[in-house]
């Protein structure tokens, strides 16, 4: 297997070399931000949004980095060249150096590239499954990398057959563990708008259905309410949009994955069909 | 600075060679175990007890790690030798080896010396003060490498001047981000039963106050019946029973430190005197 290059706080190092001493807050207190994005024929998909949420999990975290939004630019491409994989995702790191808890945590900036297997077509042609968990992301605006709940309900999700988990608090539903959750009602499309992560594919979505002149509100959505939808959908890095037919072992309306869903799966599709041909 | 030596899954390393790759679960995710334990004229002060809690972390979160728990202790007293360096605290970690999310987690497992400067005597003579925060651990009854809040509170604790957040959810206190928390009312003493962490130097306390005659109630602590106690303290393998005057401002009873509580810190101190000279 060929060797992947990385960016590990300032050299560029094989990703094998990326490592945290296991002391630190990074590990010792799982403290860090984190952000994740396509790369579609060596270019990056909608990086300034990535970069803007990347910078504001740092602001949010008390955390600091030592290079600048324009450096961490220049390192992506210089990784990006360096790798000419194609069709890739990256992930950017910034963990604690050290074990102190200062005003601000001094970080390493790490660029990890990795590969990921793109889900098979059957799961946008029929929608995914999805499980719900009363449970609240700490500090949910911040990309941190805090994925234990995920990472500990991982089993039963399996089990369920379903794809992720939606959380829910005081009746409303929030976000999946890694995405953005949409459901879709009289042509009215909804998505939770406080809360959560706000996620690059949500708001590519957003984008997409104002654009069709679908009408787009960002606003509590009570479990109530994703039960009795007409479509609900998820979005995310990897997961793109992607149809959810069945929640809790419940079929969502007819089941199928419906119209308003397909049309914004088409238009996103295209957005990366531009990327790939720009 | 002399090296300090810990073990690296298999073998002994200096500690700052003990790292995890920062695309691992262990950072990525923030998805290990950990445990904490003094280390009192180079023996461990109730190692047993912190052992049967590490491994119940392990079961809670799905954490395979390769050793016995024999061949751990063995580690344990073989890591105290090659340091002798008296008093001092150690870690353990089981944290992911790969990024996979299978049934049960292959773990390392490490050992980390850290050396930890005490407390001043003030603290113990005049109390301490902590602030509040609603929020409660996931998976409260394993010690998860998951103290994002503690980090992200970290500045508002300092400004406050407390020493620790206490978390509290609906309505009743749970437990400080590092340790538990015990009131005093007309002699009974009562800590939260459920939904923590069950804390060994919590455990050791409950035994000392029940051979001392004392009523001991492990029952939910409501906010009003904090507020209104006689005596606080809490108790953490660094701080040991620490007297707690001052809430979110307000003083509790007189201010001072109680009776109870100094009879608690002073039984606890000769237990740890007598693993010294044992």
């Amino acid at each position: 297997m060929r060797e992947i290059t990385g960016f590990k706080n300032g050299v560029y190092a094989p990703v094998n070399d990326i490592t945290i001493p296991v002391d630190n807050i990074g590990v010792n207190r799982g403290y860090g931000a984190f952000d994740f994005f396509g790369v579609i024929n060596n270019k990056p998909f909608f990086l300034n949004r990535h970069l803007d949420r990347f910078f504001r999990s740092l602001e949010l975290l008390r955390l600091k980095i030592d290079f600048s939004r324009q450096q961490v630019e220049a390192y992506i491409e210089e990784v990006i060249k360096q790798n000419n994989t194609g069709d890739f995702f990256m992930k950017l790191f910034a963990i604690p150096l050290n074990s102190d808890t200062a005003p601000s945590l001094n970080c390493g900036f790490y660029i990890v590239p990795v590969s990921f297997m793109p889900f098979g077509k059957e799961i946008y042609v029929n929608g995914c499954s999805l499980i719900t968990k009363e449970y609240e992301r700490f500090a949910p605006e911040a990309k941190s990398t805090n994925y234990l709940p995920l990472i500990y309900w991982h089993n039963e999700i399996c089990t369920a057959g379903a794809i992720d988990v939606l959380y829910h608090s005081n009746g409303t539903i929030k976000e999946t563990s890694r995405g953005n959750i949409f459901i879709v009602k009289n042509n009215i499309v909804s998505t939770p708008g406080s809360d959560i992560l706000r996620g690059i594919s949500r708001s590519i979505v957003i984008d997409i259905a104002k654009s069709a002149n679908l009408r787009v509100k960002e606003k509590p959505v009570s479990l109530d309410e994703l039960f009795t939808s007409d479509e609900v959908f998820l979005t995310s890095t990897t997961k793109k949009v992607l149809p959810v037919v069945k929640i809790d072992g419940k079929t969502i309306y007819s089941g199928l994955v419906g119209p308003v869903t397909k049309m914004l799966m088409n238009e996103f599709d295209k957005l990366r069909e531009q990327c790939r041909n720009n």
